[in-house]
This record gives C-alpha cells, structure tokens and sequence, in this order.
C-alpha cells in the first residue's frame, strides 16, 4: 500500500529517484528506490532531515508562524521536498538537480492524503 | 543598493512581506518590510533560519549532496524561501500563505546576482 503511493511518485515525476515514509523519529516506514538511484540512500537523507525538520519546527514555534507543511531543500546534486503528514510522521521525495521540482511537489501534495489514509 | 532590491522583490509578488540580506552569523544587512508586513521581523526570521541553513549545510556535507543552493519553508501562516549567495550571505524573501510561490523564487533567484555584485 504505501510502497505503491511512493513508487508511483517516483515513477511519475523526470529526476525522480526515491521516496519514503518515515516517522520524525528517524524510523522509516517504507521507502522506494529507482534500481539506479545515485548514493546517498534515501533512509539516510531521511534520518538527516527528520532532525532538521524537527529544528525547523521548533523555530516556527518560536516565531508563532503555525505547523510546518512543508519544506525543500535544494542542494547541487538533489533535491528533497519533505511534507509533513501529521505530528508524527513525513512523507519525501527526492529528485535528482535536473528533476521536475513543480511536479514533484505536485505528486507530494496529492499522495499525502492517500499515505495518510492507511498511517 | 541592497535595499531596493529588497525592496523591488517584494513589491513585485503577490503575498510578499519582507526581504533580507544577512549573514549565516545571522547579522542583517540590509532588509526591507512592507509598511502592513504582520509579526513577525524579517530580522527575527531571519536569525532563526541562518542557524538552521547551517544545520541544512551540515547534513548536506555528511550526505554528500553539494552545497545549499535553496531552502524553502512552508508554514501554515508563512513561507520563507532563502538562497545562499556566498559561503557567508544569504538573501530570503517572506511571503504570505496565499502569497505566488514560483514568482517569489523566481526573483530570488534573479536578484541574487544583482546583490551579489554589491557584497
């Protein structure tokens, strides 16, 4: 079930390599791959972000700006847009620098929902 | 100079609310609200994201991803998109919820240059 939401994202989107389900705990859920996905794997950059997501919450906190719904990071050889699901947990993709970054957020956007439905 | 580059961004997107130049020390130096801009200071904003661009920065070395070329946030009641200019500045712009996404990257992305020609 959530593996299909994930591969279908990265199957859909030019540049897609990876999505995953992971708790903000750092503990995923369910991740997918495209076999030929560069290095680093997706757990990690998950594990990464899942603490620096956390900070970026506490600094809307801080700054009053309400809940986090999502957040990208575009680096010079990924990208990675992460969406928040609930307190708990967070949906991600990531897209290789040349990606289609607007579809991309599109597909994120419309599985959160469908992720959500089965957390 | 800085200033009404700042300024012309914000004028020209539909939501927009504040622009900075700053430090990743987190020390502004230039930075422009509109009059009607709510809470809270882009300056304030702005401290508390320099430090987790660093952070971003970090996981990014560990992964091995390149350097940040931009980070946005979406939060419920504000989005904040920042772009690095050199290892030591970086420019954001802040928008409201409702406010054009693409076209405040957009001129980001234009007006880094024209600020980077000043620093």
């Amino acid at each position: 079930m959530f593996r299909e939401h994930l591969q279908k994202m990265v199957e859909n989107v030019e540049g897609g390599q990876s999505a995953l389900l992971m708790g903000f705990d750092g503990i995923a859920v369910e991740s997918f791959s495209r076999e030929d996905a560069p290095d680093p794997d997706i757990q990690t950059v998950g594990m990464e972000f899942s603490f620096i997501f956390g900070q970026i919450k506490k600094a809307a906190e801080i700054l009053e700006i309400g809940g986090i719904v999502e957040v990208t990071i575009q680096a010079e050889h990924l990208v990675i847009i992460i969406r928040a699901l609930t307190d708990e947990y967070f949906a991600a993709i990531t897209l290789s620098e040349h990606g289609n970054y607007g579809k991309a957020r599109f597909l994120l956007r419309v599985t959160a929902p469908r992720l959500l439905k089965d957390l």
